[in-house]
């Protein structure tokens, strides 16, 4: 089974990741194909837009697990950055997102966590069918949302950056709107490739020169800069790898194993 | 016909874009006129505020198409910076608007497309009659909405400006509201003064000084510099004048005379 | 009567502002209490969160009327700094929430005034029950908001802040939330606690390490650094003591004794 599933219909090329058993999470092997994709879609003049999709009823569940466990194997063995490394991969995808002259549409519904969260906040448009459910369950595995911090803060500001990645909460669609994580809500997940026909119709009117001059202009309107995003997710992966190492992330990974609470979740 | 057609009750000066034939689009005499009304306003001491509306029904279909021809027949007589100037005259309204020490009010209603989205993120205030059409139609004539991006980032956040300047949709009222384009919407457009009244019935119980040191305050407190701005709207003025002159822009503004799709938006 | 009442359960500490009478408005006594309290509290490491209450049906009514006279009397002993102080040290106190590991959550009702609403912006989490008014009288005494505009513009964005300080406008529970000054609505006044206790077991799930990372991480992602903040407080103080010492504000201390309009809010 493959990774990801590729469809080019007109001036959009579909990516939709297909590891359904997963919820989609990311492994290195799909971030690879995925930022390859990009890179190709980018040569590809035909191509004004780039939506990504999640396959089996859920968007993405954040990082893989076995990618954490194999980062473990290689600090085990020597390599101190293996965690750092792991982390700011992730983040080069979200500025390679950001970065790229295509229009990124996210068409999102079921779970959408962590890393899921990354990849709406890397968009330029989301639309979400009314099932979804967005949250940032790191803090809670004594984990931090490292790379994903700076795109939620340019999405929807400090104000509610703080409280979503704070209070651990799940956001349903509606929620999600109203803070602007989402700008548009299906009708029903059976209608959520129909939503993305709409806000395709709008893209194929408009010039895609002038598509890519405006996003670079967006971007340069008084947000942050591509450097520094740059060195925050550097120090953010730094962030993570000590997070990682703590004891409150062993302790949450034994609890999650063990199915039981961590210990500052007893009552 | 004045282009301009002004009122001064009480504290208020009320400016009305007087060109109902061409949906008030701003061309360089409106443009003059009412930075020169801006001035006069800010040296009248018993001012406090300027309340910018739109005749016959709508508010402002942005730049003017007979200014756009002068340019073009500028720069054919050799001025290179014709396309330059013409946009960053532009956003030297906007920023005058937002440097003033008088609170502005949009009260909006119909058209309010380009260059009048300009005019409402550039005020302290604005409030929608509910048949309200907000939409930056730029990309859809290979044209970019250069001076405008620096005022929607900061008046919605970059989150919500990348999806209004790239998916080029039109949002009505309450959508308007829902980004934070918008902050009141009038019951009826007949009810849009006297929900203007209400606004200055607030502003007439301020102190004047303490409005004016209040606007700079915020001004001051973590948004983008005047000095800034300024070198953002210089830079986007080339991008203007490099998106007018080329062929996008050549074949857009032709589909556009020919009424037909231009080519980069066929089926 | 204690200006400042606090309770432990879990890993939350309650301060409740003790000064119905005033409508806990915020004088030097309290502050100082508030800080030292705050402090305390990041040195349990039993404490994860901190959570901010007012007594007698309201939150705070902002600033204190006695310290302001205090003020006065040490301005004309010859303590020309005297205002500059009395504004820089309300200031101090929502740098300290804001740097501090803890969670910080608002739980309001009843009036949310000036100061008020400057905690509600330092706050990570804010809860509201139905009946909350929102508001900034400042401008209507001659007075500037001035240590809360760079919070507010870090809540809620320039478009909002400019609207909210400048037209003084009141805003009820709802409006506060589409805004994104508060989070969560309570279903009643009654049920405020139950709303806070929904909150704080989010937080019991998240591990205390993870939180404290986070919230720096979130700091540091785009949002103004503490550095720029503690300058642009400098400043606001001594524009604050400049608005105090003007004739607008005298006028409005007059009008308000004596039970009368001040001279610009004449019709």
């Amino acid at each position: 089974m493959q990774g990801l599933i590729t469809e080019q219909t007109g001036c959009a090329l579909t990516v939709t990741l297909n590891r359904p058993q997963q919820r989609n999470a990311l492994n290195s092997a799909t971030l690879d194909e995925l930022e390859r994709k990009l890179g190709e879609a980018e040569d590809n003049p035909q191509l004004r837009a780039l939506v990504i999709r999640g396959a089996g009823g859920n968007f993405c569940a954040g990082g893989d697990l076995a990618d954490m466990l194999e980062a473990q194997q290689a600090y085990s063995d020597g390599n101190q950055r293996a965690f750092t490394e792991l982390s700011r991969r992730y983040g080069g995808l979200l500025q390679a997102l950001k970065r790229s002259r295509l229009v990124i549409i996210c068409a999102v519904e079921g779970v959408v966590m962590g890393g899921g969260v990354g990849l709406v906040c890397a968009s330029d448009f989301t639309i979400a069918a009314p099932g979804s459910r967005f949250s940032l369950p790191e803090t809670r595995l004594g984990l931090i949302p490292a790379q994903i911090a700076p795109f939620l803060n340019s999405r929807i500001g400090p104000g509610q950056t703080r409280r979503l990645a704070l209070a651990g909460e799940i956001l349903d669609a509606a929620e999600a709107q109203h803070i602007g994580l989402v700008h548009q809500l299906a009708v029903s997940a059976e209608e959520l490739g129909r939503g993305v026909d709409g806000i395709l119709d709008n893209i194929r009117r408009s010039a895609p020169g002038a598509l890519a001059t405006t996003k670079t202009l967006v971007r340069r309107s008084g947000e942050i800069s591509d450097e520094e995003l740059g060195a925050l997710l550097d120090e953010a992966a730094e962030d993570f790898s000590a997070a990682v190492l703590s004891e409150e992330a062993k302790e949450g990974a034994m609890a999650f194993i063990e199915k039981r609470k961590p210990y500052w979740a007893q009552e």
